[in-house]
């Protein structure tokens, strides 16, 4: 029998760099570490029934209001939204609060991302607290994967790329990685590893932009490994949890 | 007195990217280490009069046609480009071919960032074979620096990136740097330190393409540091030897 070949692993630092990649044959994973797709993960593994990511407050809102037994939340520049009832962080979202609920997010860059992707395989959203829930996942597809920043403002950033280089080191041998971007993530990863994954982004932008807000425990929460051991997968508008 | 700000120092992994950054108040080095900013290097430090960059093969044939003394370059697929003299290889244009022509050179990737950077208080190019001279022209001029890598058909590359690093490790403290993207470039640097810097690059992509040609040996050739110590500065449509 010949040996098939392995499915193919690419990694795009940026939206901006997003149409340089095949989407349409890719399982396209969303990263945004600071804090949308931890925030995901926490409320689904937490019983929500599931979360809807909205670009805007207005749209936020007006779903809020249409939707039995909805949350609305999201922040601009570090705190609730006007209009919105809760903020992104994912300790806002224990099962005492969340379960049953449909939470309506409104996030800047993970959300833009997750929706200028058109026609993917499928799309799961990932961070720390769900790494390994997204790498056996992936595993398990045999299919191409893109692993997509959401980057802050369409700039490279560390958390994200980190993150992809955490999936590249548990999932390499399963795939035909031949990208710079997935090199440079594992290398960063490389440089991590071994110490907890906060201490290498204490130093990065995004940390010392939220950490001015005071969001340190957030941020702690976020790049804590299998906290949340869910795949969140989008059908029709909806990401809900991933039941194999 | 009170302490003068020091300057602000950034990476930009893409031409796509470019758009993100302030190009008119910086410095910017355009970096394309395989092979238009290492054999630009070469050629302006083995006595060529001045090298022109230029985007495509009839506006090289053109001008070559036009300037006395003048040697058009530039390949296409690893082979020099049909009606030009010469190729892209830095080993190509020793003192004794070179002194005193004019160099007209296409290539694909460093030339367009190098076109797309508008009003930019300087341009320069960089490479391992003019590291130093690169860093000690940065540390002088005490002015924004952004370090913009030409990639590879705007996807992220290994050499240029570490190049970046390369920088950043020799000026950090010099300026001001709070950038994801070049914390990521000098740790993959940190990464490669200590080794051979083609040793880092031999299973990135680019090298891996140009393997495929038989351009080993060039490629060595552009990631050994401070053989070409100049700094070619862009005057008018010319990059000349800095003079200080």
């Amino acid at each position: 029998m010949p040996s098939q070949k392995a499915p193919r692993l690419e990694v795009c630092f940026s939206p901006l760099l997003l149409d340089l990649y095949d989407t349409e044959n890719a399982i396209v994973v969303i990263i945004d570490v600071f804090r949308a797709t931890s925030t995901i993960a926490a409320a689904l593994h937490n019983g929500a029934k599931c979360v809807i990511p909205v670009s805007s407050v207005p749209e936020c809102i007006a779903l809020g209001e249409q939707i039995k037994n909805s949350i609305t939340a999201g922040e601009r520049d570090g705190k609730v939204a006007e209009g919105l009832q809760y903020g992104n962080s994912p300790s806002e979202y224990p099962r005492s609060f969340i379960a049953g609920k449909t939470l309506v997010l409104t996030t800047t860059n993970g959300t833009r991302l997750l929706h200028m992707v058109k026609g993917a395989a499928a799309i799961i959203t990932g961070s720390f607290v769900n790494l390994t829930a997204v790498c056996e996942y992936l595993k398990a597809q045999n299919h191409n994967v893109l692993l997509a920043c959401a980057s802050w403002k369409d700039r490279f950033n560390l958390e994200d790329s980190l993150f992809a280089g955490a999936v590249i080191d548990a999932v390499a041998e399963h795939f035909d990685i031949n990208c710079d971007s997935s090199r440079a993530a594992l290398h960063l990863y490389q440089r991590a590893k071994g110490a907890p994954v906060i201490d290498f982004l204490k130093d990065s932008a995004h940390y010392l932009r939220l950490s001015a807000y005071g969001l340190e425990s957030d941020m702690e929460y976020c790049a804590t490994p299998d906290l949340h051991p869910v795949v969140p997968i989008l059908h029709g508008n909806e990401l809900v949890v991933y039941k194999g």
